[in-house]
């Protein structure tokens, strides 16, 4: 068979539908669906509740909401707040919050230089942190009578900081003792309909692997001793995923029907809008920017080439 | 026959590639190719001599050099210079300046908040323009004693202007009447290994459907009435393109060999590094950052949800 | 007396300030203040009417709105809509537009880099041009029935381009022909509490000198042949001006005080919050930040210096 | 006398120059200067030796070495390189550093969005961090054989993080136990001359109140436990440190010459090129330009305004 497992998706969704032309239900998995209709959202819940199913799944234990709202990458800010909205029910409930007046700690994980991975910065940059606020007025500080303490930090990627995000974050979960981690992070996918269109949060954190930058350890209940909640979103496909699964569905079309007219229809509407480039495009594109430039810096001055 | 005519690059050197399988010499085109050792550049020179090459060739009559150099991509300032000194020579070659005292216009294409087709601004962003301050204290002024007067801009693209770019040019050129235009623009190309590694250097300026961006009227010396140099680094390759070449090349080897084995290694090294990501995920991840840090400022705000 | 007539404010009402201390009637200029009570607005409308005026004022003739809002600097996005809608009114009227449909241009003037003379490329970044669709589709095509058609550029400064804006304007306007043109600037104002609290339309276009990057050349009716709408905000005092201003307070005061007393009175409120810093500090931090970085690469490795 | 004890610069050249009027010397303070005439450098080493020392010139005891160099603000890669030797073997000597193979942490304080404040996040964007390739494969994966091990942070403000900067760079001490941390500020100097300019190495860390940001913990040997080197640049002087200089210096001038020519004398050569501008400016820029965008979106949306 083909090599599917090399094949990653950050979706629990999608590592439950490789099963599903197989009509086989996953022992171990359980999978729940609702259509929120109004707001146009399609959520699913997806709990891994066994080590088999964790095996069989390739992601830990836990529980996997899969948010999937088509007009999200559509700028509507009414939209979007119904869709925030959202977002912070369904937190709540994976939250279990019992106590009155909570510490939360941001982790916007990813690297602000490389735009797909840019996500977790950004969300940091409009985050509205408060706990310097309430240690230092009291909590009626704030405008709303009962606000938290809001702490978050965009730590960069191990390239830029020489540590394992988890490193840093772990040295200041000891410091500032929050009572949980939530962490964003982009993802990638299998299906380029759901990038920028789906959002993932589970109560898992952040596991080896992941992530458009791809951690390399773990930011989770295990190794911070506190709860860390995930948020993510796809934001690239792996340029090899595509080109696999497409073939993969030409070879199983291709005894019955023509063979260039089945290429034609599996590429097209699917693959519209999308381009493929390095992962490292936004550093290599100022560089050589820089050569185009000193090159014509060199050819205009004539003393140089006459 | 697969639909191959849909397939695009915006290299002469990959049009022609095309019929090189078939052994075919294509009446009309000529191909020179030189390689240099030293700095490791292949340099070949498309020429596109009659109306059937173009035809044939998709693209205008016209001389296309591509220097392919596979260390451009490595961040070394060294060998950075070196190339932009051949790349300084092959203009000026095409250029064929016989004038003593000239003024060029450089226009640098391309959106500069979409990553990959940001090469025009980020070249016009560190070049060394003259004419303002030689129109001022004449060319003496300059460090180096015969300074060319040098203007630049890099206009932005249809969707933040209105306008077409080769309107904004054509009314700039009529009123500081420049001797040529240098115009660069980022290009897509079919092969993922030309990426950020291919320069290619035309004298038929910009045409329509060149480009990452996809220019909707040409800038050549038809419409502007002086010679445009047109300066590319492809940096995209359309995710459609890498599927279906995969694609084709899987059905000429299907029938002899093992077909996942066939897929595996068809996919591997080619498109390692590489992602897919739409087209707008610049200002796309912004947004959704926002949206995201929204749910949180909701979540944290007790007196909303409680 | 002082050498005031070197102050320099791109103000008219800062103009007029000048004069109110003496209770000098101004002979050509008229004066006109309304207090919109509800949005907490100051509204001045300074008319310079005369030859003379125009001399006394240092400004040309013409109509000067000035809207002073204190809360303006404030983050919320209904107070920034009420101005907004405000702003858009003023403008109605001294556009004085009669025809159905009209073909604007808006010229973002400043330096993308510099960030208090960048309000031009953000205002230009933010704009919905419609141009491009209305000439494709039809007004139709726009949600509003009626919309007109909006071009915009950011054409730089001419350290940049080579060229005078007005150079660049003036090409772009003979080739699309719009029926007038709006330029957005960054002013210097004389009264640091006026920065990013005060919005000034003047319909005398943008002339020599004015701005905080010092336009050379006008973009005005008489070098375009079409009205030029000036909106702009003040960004930055001169350095030199608060100094001189205070000094000249200060001796003013110096007889019948404590003169030390006086100094720290006439520092303290003004000029909270404020910093000097010099004009290319944005493109200077950048160049000091790769100097320590590369001390310290230097020093962290070893084989350099042991 | 002036209310001088609150004129505020993190220079210690400057505070020591307070007294040079007086031709005092200051007990338990010794000055050194060696000018090296080659690279064109001042550099003045002030060493606050007794707490009574500390009390007079407002800073801890410790040794600050001032380098002063004023071609650094012109763009030149030779010269600045130069200077960046310089710096390297002065840290050297601050560190005395005994320990074959040492890990370093270089912390980048400051606001990457406030231009003035970003010294310090530029400088570890340029950073060679080597920690994390030195624990996965050995030191000698290193270019140079010998690479130390180079961590580092730009955590960000507390007013975008709700921790004080110190609490987070003490969790990440802990965790990944550096030998010494490297923490680059921008700074306040008092004298205009001296913007981007100079640099100060000082043995005694980050202390309340310092830098642009203005810190308000130490992040210092007491705090951490482990030595605390800090290199700042002057990239700001508060407004009313100018005004206040300029007019001690009037006042002392003024019964012996006229006082206008005083002033314009005094302010001329000093202030040129130099802006004044609120500390929020470049947020305050972004919202400003929106506002007008909006205003201009609905001016041009007929069925709105008719």
């Amino acid at each position: 068979m083909l090599d599917s497992y090399s094949i990653h998706t950050d979706l629990a969704l999608e590592d439950k539908e490789r099963f599903e032309s197989d009509n086989v239900e996953i022992s171990g998995v359980s999978v729940e669906e609702v259509y929120h209709k109004e707001k146009e959202i399609q959520i699913t819940t997806v709990k891994i509740l066994t080590e088999n199913g964790a095996k069989v799944m390739r992601k830990p234990v836990g529980t996997y909401i899969t948010m999937e709202a088509p007009n999200m990458a559509v700028p509507d800010e009414e939209y979007q707040t119904g869709i925030a909205e959202e977002v912070a029910e369904y937190l709540k409930e994976v939250l279990k919050l019992d106590k009155e007046d909570y510490t939360a700690l941001v982790v916007g994980l990813g690297n602000r230089d490389v735009t797909p991975d840019a996500l977790g910065p950004h969300v940091v940059e409009e985050l509205r942190v408060t706990r310097h606020i309430i240690r230092e007025y009291g909590k009626y500080a704030m405008d709303e009578k009962e606000a938290h303490m809001v702490s978050a930090i965009a730590p960069g990627v191990m390239a830029q900081t020489g540590m394992e995000t988890s490193e840093i974050v772990k040295g200041i979960v000891e410091e500032i003792k929050p009572d949980f981690v939530i962490a964003i992070d982009a993802l990638a996918a299998r299906n380029t309909k759901r990038l920028n269109r789906t959002i993932q949060i589970a109560d898992t954190g952040i596991n080896p692997g992941s992530g458009v930058g791809n951690h390399r350890e773990g930011i989770t209940k295990e190794t911070l001793g506190i709860p860390v909640i995930a948020i993510g979103i796809p934001t690239v496909v792996d340029a090899a995923t595509i080109v696999r699964d497409t073939m993969e569905n030409l070879l199983a079309t291709i005894e019955t029907s023509d063979k260039y007219e089945a290429i034609n229809q599996l590429i097209a509407p699917h693959l519209y809008g999308m381009f493929v480039t390095p992962k490292d495009i936004d550093e290599t594109i100022e560089r050589l920017g820089s050569m185009i430039a000193e090159a014509l810096n060199i050819l205009f001055t004539k003393d140089i080439y006459c």
